[in-house]
């Protein structure tokens, strides 16, 4: 490796000596992004957007296969309109930015730009719901927010955020708990097979459920630094904003009723846990099924006759079978090999003289760094195998990785303990008090992440105050 | 036709009588778009979304072809970048949306909600473009965008509205202007070939371009009622913003350069040309290439034993032939006919029990109201060949309908008279000095459309001044 190549290394801190620095170094030397010019904002570049485009893709086909249809509902949100739900004002109002001026006029009334949009779609459905025939009504919408953070890391935590927020209404509690369900479980489809993430599915405390919610549901997930990521949300509404917005309608009797509601919703936060569940030291590693370029050819020794006509045959012939492209630049080709592990490019596919007189190519991938050569009459067969087997590796890789990072504890101690010494998710019981969950973050900071479907009983009492458990939480240090 | 089919037709205003409520009235009946709750802003409902994702995808395709990237850029501009190209900010600065207020502390500078992106994308280019090798840099972001507008009305002038914005920069001048001209040509496909709306080619008057653009490059449709709506238009900048942002490389002989840019943009405002152009007194017509509903399968006597299950199997055997849908709601025939024919669904598959034993279908097109059998064995030829022909017959109609209403004129009495009498485009010759521009647009309300790239010699002298003509103006009323 010449010393050009090192310097491109050593740009990334490793993770083991400071995490949020390597994490800060692999967004912007895989070029994912960079800074607004407003604090806490950020620009998606070509790299990052296309991978978020192949998140949004999936996630829209599904959301349309589930019956829901897309919309596009307003940026602003009057004051008063967003004031019409209690517990959501509160939860929301603190980290809104405001419009105040309109062109050369002071506005009568304040604007809020929408940091969620329930209160848009409320006041919509209360025109627009007449009767049963109208129900169960399913928009979604793909669209950008505003929260005013004060602490942001790109696509974590920014003043902005791009995201899809579906809202429903339905004629029943019941009929509104089975769409809280389903698509917690298109979220959960779409981060555990297509970006190769194991997530726990459960139900939010209810400290840390959403504003305005009769309950969250959540897929929570764990990065490689033992730290937890909320990764979709899913919330039942029972008539709470029904009540407030007044939004009802005839049942078959001829009687008015009011509708049952549900939001739910994933962001661009999804790429922040992509790069911190799959990535290494040598950068990012994108999951095949999501990466924009799935494999990328490396001509060896370009200048020799041949060898990039060769190489652009090769893309043409492979481009019906998988996101391949080339790189022809004058570079090196151990920069190029650098660059694209940085980019976490899944496959790479060198191909130089030796290769052409031998029919055949070499490819490395990206997770193990294991080479493998293949025929060049093999390449169609072999390469959509291996992309999959890549896939399959990086879902279980992090599937080991969280069950090495998950610990069982029993008392208060061993919960600081297990914490300090690797973090990770913490299974311990739950008496259901609230002041048991408050004590447990104040003295370890860990928050609780959800009560898991999948219940077990790993201990008679509550890991905080030795009363009667009531169930199993998972809890954790989270972004 | 029963009496509550004519109550549905009855909704919509003549557009003879009322071209604007007719306009209103057909963006509320097709259930296109409803009213936010702030003034001049709009929520577009299933069916208007799902036009626009038709019109974006293919746009998007076409994008990515010619080489762009798409990315993300922040919604908040802060005001001093703005106002560093002193045109743009003149241009854009009194009609924005103001941010003072963040959280609960007020801003130590204000922020601008983007009304256009120019300023955002010249910082980042600023800072990232260093060399000849980096050039060009081919962006484009789908993104809202906010103008404080005082009239509005949905899709044509909004306080916010879908777009999308390509920027983009490049090492010589010549450069841009091929870029320039080459979006402009992918516009013009987009709306000829899948909107179906014939366009003008040209170039805007100095008094007309983009603020802050060196030229700004046009295509101009005619509407129903004569007046004329801007479709899409790409920007030649020059260096002017590379200077005032300070957008420099490095040239192959080691000299630095400013770079050459562009931008360009098409809106949800094709929406409103697509109404006006092709729809009528039963309402919206949606050319097939962009309709989200090609055929809408309607069951006749569908309680009839097998008549649903005839139509479902139709459908699915016609899903992957177009985009195929079918209603079998229980109200009455003719209700859903008015109903299809409003929400300008190109073709009405009906289905009933006569023709089930005749082993055919009625097929009935919606641009011109024709009826035709068709063998059931037949359809899957049949179908994709009437689509195309009225994708075809919109296209020709419009055309005719638009060199009906183009006028030469040589004086300023004809011009009004013409004016008055049908409206239209004007075809005129033009000196080139804004004071005739300008005393045409007050004596006859009539702007100048564009200086179209294919001239004739209509005249010697100017339309207004009699002075020595310069070149061929399409003039018009405008949206």
């Amino acid at each position: 490796m010449g010393k050009k190549n090192k310097q491109f290394v050593e740009k990334i801190t490793a993770m083991e000596d400071d995490f949020a620095q390597w994490y800060t170094d692999v967004v912007k030397q895989a070029d994912l992004v960079d800074y607004g010019p407003v604090r806490g904002t950020m620009i998606i570049k070509p790299e990052g957007f296309a991978i978020w485009e192949n998140i949004r893709d999936e996630l829209d086909r599904q959301i349309k296969a589930t019956g829901h249809s897309n919309v596009s509902f307003p940026l602003f949100i009057p004051e008063s309109l967003l004031q019409k739900e209690k517990d959501h004002v509160e939860g929301f109002a603190p980290e809104v930015a405001w419009v105040t001026h309109g062109g050369e006029e002071e506005l009568s009334e304040r604007l809020v730009v929408r940091p969620t949009s329930e209160a848009l779609f409320c006041e919509y459905y209360s025109k627009n719901i007449h009767s049963y025939r109208d129900l169960p009504m399913l928009y979604n919408q793909w669209s950008n927010v505003v929260r005013w953070e004060k602490t942001t890391r790109p696509f974590l935590r920014s003043l902005e955020f791009l995201w899809q927020e579906g809202h429903t209404a339905h004629a029943t509690y019941e009929d509104a708990a089975e769409e809280t369900e389903r698509m917690l479980g298109v979220y959960a489809d779409v981060v555990e097979n297509y970006l190769a993430i194991p997530v726990i599915h459960g139900r939010k405390t209810e400290k840390e459920k959403f504003a305005g919610a009769k309950y969250t549901l959540t897929i929570e997930s764990l990065m490689h630094d033992g730290k937890a990521l909320q990764s979709g949300t899913s919330h039942h509404f029972g008539s709470g904003f029904a009540e407030a917005f007044d939004i009802t309608y005839l049942d078959e009797n001829g009687d008015q009723q009011y509708v049952h509601q549900t939001s739910w919703g994933i962001t661009t936060r999804l790429i922040g846990a992509l790069i911190m569940v799959h990535g290494d030291n040598r950068g990012l590693v994108v999951p095949p099924r999501i990466a924009p370029t799935q494999a990328m050819i490396v001509p060896i020794a370009q200048h020799k006759e041949g060898v990039l006509d060769h190489a652009y045959d090769l893309r043409d012939r492979l481009k019906d079978i998988a996101r391949v492209n080339i790189d022809p630049s004058d570079k090196m080709p151990g920069w190029k090999f650098n660059e694209y592990e940085m980019k976490g490019i899944p496959v790479r596919i060198e191909m130089g003289p030796k290769d052409i007189e031998k029919e055949q190519v070499v490819l490395v991938r990206r997770d193990t760094g294991e080479k493998e050569f293949v025929a060049l009459n093999e390449l169609e067969e072999r390469l959509p195998i291996l992309l999959e087997e890549i896939q399959q590796n990086l879902y279980n890789k992090a599937l080991e990785h969280r069950n090495e990072m998950t610990t069982v504890v029993t008392d208060m101690e061993e919960f600081k303990q297990t914490l300090d010494q690797k973090a990770g998710f913490i299974k311990a019981m739950w008496c259901g008090d609230l002041a048991c969950e408050e004590k447990i973050k104040e003295e370890t900071t860990a928050t609780s992440r959800c009560i898991p479907f999948e219940q077990e009983k790993v201990a008679d009492s509550c890991v905080c105050c030795e009363k009667q458990a009531k169930e199993l939480v998972y809890w954790a240090k989270a972004y």
